[in-house]
C-alpha cells in the first residue's frame, strides 16, 4: 500500500523512545524540506496545547517545513512548563532538521495534564539523527496512533491539467473524536505546485466535508491539527477547473481517512455513514447528518442490531433552526426504505437485523426541502467505548 | 411524603391497562377541574408525537384541565393512524372528565412508531371511571414512569405575601433526556391564585434553570412536555416581590425534579451537577455547563472513579462561541480544588477518587469571567447505559 512517503520529497519515520510506558512508537516526524506551500487545520478548543499555537503560528506564516509528533503527551494543562517544554521540543526539531526554528512544528497527544519529561524526545531525535533522513511513511502513521487500533494511510492519485496529481496521508483518531473546524491528528502531502491561500482555502473546505465530519463521541480535542504540505513537483496551469479538480482529490483523500477514524473509533463495531440529501442548505444537512452520527441512542441500537429507526428520526429533526417536516422524510438503512410519507414502510425485520450486523451502516435521509447535501461517519456505541474510558492512563 | 395530589382540588390515579405488556401501571391521569390557569412547555423536536400538538394547543388556549398520560406507547410516527388514535384518546378522556374536547389533554411516552391499540386505553378508563375521582398522585407518578427505576415526587411550600403557597409536582425521565426549550415529562400543581400569562412566563424561565438544565443522553424526546396547573385556592398580591417569590418556589420544585431525573439517569451510579460561576452571560455560563454534562469523556471518568480532570476542562473549552481563558479558570470537584492559574493543583489522588465514588459529584467551574451563572445535571456513563439501550422494546 502505497503511503505519505510516497510522494517525491516527503520523508517521516517513526520510533520508540519511552513518551509511552508501553514498547509502541510514540515519536514520528514528517519533513518536506522543499515544500513551496503549507496548509493547516486547528482545533478551536480554547483549552489547547502549546504545540497548537506554536505550530498554527507557523502555518499562518506559511513557512512549516518539518514536524516532530509525539502521541503519548498531550501536554495540556501543564502550565508555564508545559509552555517551555514546548520550545525545547521545538529547539530539538530544529538541530534534528538543520533548519531555522520558524520552520518547524510541534504535534502532541495523549493524555491531558500528564507531566512532560524532555529525556525521551532527546533519545528519539537522536536515533532519527543516526538513521538519517527516512522515507518510512508507515512507520511514522504508527508513531502518531493514540488507543487506535489500526494505522490509517491514504494515497489517491488522478490527471488533472494532463499531470498525474497525488495526495497522501496519516492519520490518528480513536476518541475525543469531534473535530470543530478543524480535524484529529493527521498529516497529508501532495506533489501539486501551488502557494499558500488557495492550498489554505482548499484544505479548509476538504476538511469541513471531510474529518469535520466525522464524530466518534462528539468531544472535541485540545490536541487536533491536520496539515497539508505541497512539495511543488507537479507544476500544472491552475485553472477554475484544475483547482475544483485538485480540491476533489484532497476531498477524496480525506474522507477516505475520515471513514478510517470512524471506523475505528474507541470500541466499535461497524463504521455508520448518515447521508443527508434534499435539504434546504449545506449547513441544515450537516447539522442534521451530525446530529444523528452522535445520538447515543441511535449509535447503541446499531451497536444491538436493533432496527430502533425512530431514534434516528428523532435525531434528525431535534434542532427547531432546522426547519423540517417529518411527513417528507425517506429513510434508508442500507438501500432498504424503513419511513416515508409519515410513516413506517413494511421492512422486513430479519433483513434490516442482518443488514446491521454488518461492518458498514449507510443511514440515507431525503429531506425533500431542497438541494443540498452532507455525510458524517461516526460509528456504533456498546461496551467497548466504555472499557477503554472509564480509566485511562 | 406529600405528592400532587396534596394541592388541594387536584386529583390523579394510575392503573394498569395493558399498554405496555409487563404488569406495570402505565395510563394515568392529572385532573384539576377547577384550575385558574395552566401553563406549559414542550418539546422542540420536529418529529413529534399528536399528544404533543394537541396538548400545546389547549395550553396555549389556556383550557387543559384534565390530562390522560400513557407511559407504554409514544404514538409517533404512526401517521394517520397515529393522529387518529390520539383523537380517540381524548374522546375517552372528555367521557371520563365530562367535559370539553377543548379542556383535556394527551400525554405519550415509550417506543416511538409502535402500532397503537385502542382497547387498553378504554379499559383503563373505565377502570378510573369505576373508582372515582381519587387523590392518589403516587399511583400517578408510578404510572408515567418508562425505564425509571424511581417514582419522582415533589413537594415545596414557602409564605409568599401572607399564604403559603405550594408546587407539587410528578415526573418521569431517565433516557433520551436532553430537553430543548422544554422538558421530559412531568405535571406540576400549585394553589397560587394567578391568570395564564404570568404563569406560563414563570414556569417558562423556571424550566429553563431547571428541567432544561438536564441531559442524560443529549437526545431529545419526541413526547416531552411539562405542565403547571394553578387551582386558584390561596389569592395574594402579585406584586413584584410576591411573583419573584413564587418563582424562586417554582424553580426549586423543578431543581428538585431535574436533580431526582439526572441521578436515574439510564445506567446512572451517580448524580454529576455541573455549577458554572463567574460567566460572561448566562447563555455562556448554560452553554459551558451542559458542554460538561454531556461529555461521554467526562461521564465515563467519573464512572470509573478516574480523576481525569483534564476531560473536564476541555469540555468546557470546546465552544469557541463561548470565549474563555483557561488560564483563569479554576475547577473543583466536590469542594477539591483542581486546577487553577493554568495549572494542576497538586490534590491528594485517593481522596479524589473516594469523592468520585460517592453519588454526588459537584464539578464548580468558576470562570473568573463575569458574574453569570448556571448549573447543569446529569449522571456517569457506564455499562448500564448500554445494557438498556441496545434493545429497547
Amino acid at each position: 500500500m502505497k503511503t505519505i512517503t510516497d510522494i517525491e520529497g516527503v520523508f517521516a519515520d517513526g520510533c520508540h523512545c519511552g513518551i509511552k510506558a508501553e514498547e509502541k512508537l510514540d515519536l514520528a516526524y514528517i519533513s518536506v524540506p522543499n515544500a513551496v506551500a503549507v496548509a493547516g487545520v486547528f482545533t478551536q478548543n480554547q483549552f489547547v496545547a502549546p504545540s497548537v499555537v506554536f505550530t498554527r503560528q507557523r502555518v499562518q506564516n506559511d513557512t512549516l517545513r518539518h514536524i516532530l509528533v509525539n502521541s503519548g503527551n498531550a501536554n495540556v494543562g501543564n502550565g508555564e512548563v508545559g509552555d517551555l517544554a514546548n520550545l525545547d521540543i521545538a529547539r530539538e526539531g530544529a538541530n534534528l532538521f538543520a533548519c531555522s526554528i520558524d520552520d518547524v512544528g510541534v504535534a502532541s497527544t495523549g493524555k491531558i495534564a500528564k507531566k512532560i519529561d524532555l529525556d525521551p524526545f532527546k533519545k528519539g531525535v537522536s536515533v532519527f539523527e543516526s538513521r538519517g533522513f527516512q522515507r518510512n511513511g508507515s512507520a511514522a502513521a504508527q508513531a502518531i496512533l493514540t488507543t487506535d487500533l489500526v494505522s490509517k494511510e491514504v494515497f489517491v492519485s488522478r490527471e488533472i491539467g494532463g499531470q498525474v496529481i497525488s495526495v497522501a496521508g496519516i492519520g490518528k483518531g480513536s476518541g475525543m473524536i469531534k473535530p470543530d473546524m478543524a480535524t484529529t491528528l493527521s498529516y497529508f502531502a501532495t506533489d501539486i505546485d501551488i502557494t499558500h491561500l488557495p492550498l489554505q482555502t482548499i484544505f479548509r473546505r476538504a476538511s469541513d466535508r471531510s474529518l469535520n465530519m466525522v464524530s466518534v463521541d462528539n468531544d472535541t480535542s485540545t490536541s487536533d491539527m491536520s496539515i497539508l504540505f505541497a512539495t511543488g513537483a507537479k507544476k500544472i496551469w491552475l485553472t477554475p477547473k484544475n483547482l475544483a479538480e485538485f480540491e476533489a482529490l484532497v476531498t477524496e483523500a480525506m474522507q477516505e481517512m475520515a471513514k478510517m477514524i470512524a471506523r475505528d473509533g474507541e470500541g466499535a463495531r461497524c463504521l455508520v455513514e448518515v447521508a443527508v440529501s434534499g435539504a434546504a442548505s449545506e449547513m441544515d444537512a450537516r447539522t442534521v447528518a451530525l446530529n444523528v452520527v452522535n445520538s447515543p441512542l441511535v449509535k447503541t441500537a446499531i451497536h444491538g442490531a436493533d432496527p430502533n429507526w425512530g431514534r434516528i428520526l428523532a435525531a434528525a429533526c431535534k434542532n427547531p433552526r432546522v426547519r423540517l417536516n417529518p411527513d417528507t422524510i425517506e429513510l434508508k438503512l442500507n438501500g432498504i426504505l424503513l419511513f416515508a410519507n409519515g410513516e413506517q414502510v413494511g421492512a422486513n425485520h430479519t433483513q434490516l437485523v442482518a443488514e446491521l450486523k454488518k461492518d458498514t451502516i449507510v443511514l440515507a435521509l431525503e429531506l425533500n426541502s431542497g438541494a443540498a447535501s452532507a455525510s458524517a461517519w461516526g460509528c456504533d456505541l456498546g461496551y467497548g467505548y466504555i472499557d477503554i474510558n472509564v480509566t485511562y492512563t
